[in-house]
């Protein structure tokens, strides 16, 4: 790819409208410039999308836009920062307008929803890989952490849990739902592609959550971060975990409970709160129209016990699923 | 590879002694938390760096480490900005644990000589492409852009120019030193594979520089980035150059001046400045150690003229050299 090839990628990510007032300088100088709200604290993020591992090779190009920003959104979500700013950094096979333009589309509906500004960027030749950094804000010594759980605790998860999990397993054709379930494969592949990061959801969470984390690596995974990083360990109830309402009907065909423990990329969050908190999360879910479930119990004894009907199951991987 | 073995290299990046007061939370949780200085402005800035491109294959680990950070921190030297933290997101073929620690051995001995810390990371598996971010902070309205240039003002450059260029053909084995200047080619690849981002002269420049740029794409393509961001136009002399002491003895093996206009990755500052301030910046050189060279001067018709004894040059090319 030439130079001039290149700046006309530049070109591509210079249109946005956002335009926000923190950001002095955006696109066009060695460094962009940002004015951070005084009593409050950047939080960033980085995360790297790589063509065939974090997506399928064959994904359309607007929702690698979408999905690229939305994890990263996640992120900012998770420690209930308000997201502010994004650098984008692309290597790519070749100069190819019409993905281009389809990928900025993507990128930008999200980043325009959230009043996010894109202020850098740098593009390279090489394999589709998309690395995004972004900035949020949140007030001082009020970040959500890992590192905040204490045994009495409950455990909460926002949304449906294993989602994105059956998309991909309908989208590589490892799964084709019954007769009465085929209108759901769409939203299943669209949970996949398009996550809903849950920045609001985030953000109300400040002073009552007393830990937090994106589900990206799945319910069991992303919670033993939770546990490892405040000391305690936890009971789970496998069968309160959100599934979606076609999860019964592929329950041999997708491995069982080990499906919605296992899966990744749901974006949702997964959180603590004291007991008293119930009915004031009861009232953020019908705030924000979205589930708040609760999964479990932190407990002094460390590690994670997931229980079916009082029984103890024994998982033998808890992992996150890797595409291939 | 496994995530197990991706938690290794995670646990490479985690070993750091740089600890920032301004850096509240650090590599762990879903995003570092970072508490900008009142009265400053965060500059950000971020770089692509793909094997075979921006370095030749064969490169040393630990030289790919230095250079990986170095030239972001010349982002933020040419904004005159303090650097302060650094996120690092890595495509790495392989867990290869000599690799990773001969990589962090450069990465680090610059973040710790500049007080940079890193304070988050992602690592994916794929072809070796390292990504890095950094963050950095410059007094309010004080920092250096592309836009300041005015008709009268000097162009200076620090350091030599064409050195990295040179150390790139010798890498190559596309140029051999005479005898009498063998003892050089190990500096000029020293110039390529470890840049000296030139962070406090950037600093310096606050309030005497009226535009800045690194020097990453070439003297004359960076130069054209100031003018036309400042709408104005430059003559150059080109013989003012600081060229490498060698570069006289293989003149025409290279290309002539060409080759010191259009070499980049010497990552040197080229800024403008008033005729006044020429007394300063002499001191400012013999302070710093590091030659500051007038090459030039802004005019108010657009465009670069570049000069030989008075005549006017035509270059064919004067953009960035690429390595294949």
């Amino acid at each position: 790819m030439s130079l001039t090839e290149f700046q006309s990628i530049r070109d591509y990510f210079s249109k946005q409208t956002v335009q926000r007032p923190d950001v002095k300088l955006g696109i066009g100088d060695d460094c962009a410039l940002l004015s951070v709200p005084e009593n409050k604290v950047l939080a960033v993020s980085v995360d790297i999308m790589v063509s065939g591992v974090h997506f399928p090779e064959q994904t359309a190009a607007e929702d690698i836009g979408y999905k690229s920003l939305a994890v990263s959104l996640s992120d900012l979500a998770s420690m209930g920062a308000e997201p502010a700013w994004v650098t984008l950094a692309i290597t790519t096979p070749a100069m190819d307008e019409a993905w281009l333009t389809d990928y900025c589309r993507g990128f930008f509906s999200l980043a325009d929803a959230y009043g996010v500004q894109l202020v850098g960027g740098d593009t390279t030749h090489g394999p589709l890989t998309i690395t995004t950094h972004v900035g949020g804000y949140v007030a001082r010594h009020q970040a959500l952490r890992r590192t905040g759980a204490k045994p009495g605790d409950l455990v909460f998860v926002t949304g449906t849990i294993g989602e994105a999990g059956l998309g991909l397993k309908i989208k590589q054709k490892h799964l084709e739902l019954p007769p009465q379930y085929q209108h759901l494969s769409a939203r299943l592949i669209e949970r996949l592609n398009r996550p809903t990061p849950r920045v609001e959801i985030g953000q109300a969470l400040l002073g009552i959550a007393t830990s937090a984390i994106d589900v990206s690596d799945g319910v069991a995974a992303d919670l033993n971060h939770i546990l490892e990083a405040s000391g305690v360990g936890a009971r789970l109830e496998v069968q309160q975990l959100p599934v979606s309402e076609c999860f019964s009907t592929v329950f041999e065909q997708v491995g069982g409970w080990a499906q919605p423990l296992a899966a990744g990329d749901d974006y949702e969050l997964l959180f603590t709160a004291s007991e008293e908190s119930k009915n004031e999360l009861h009232q953020m879910a019908a705030e924000y129209n979205c589930a708040i479930t609760c999964i479990g119990q932190i407990e002094q004894q460390p590690g994670l016990r997931c229980y079916i009907d009082s029984t103890l199951l024994e998982l033998e991987s808890m992992g996150y699923e890797h595409f291939k």
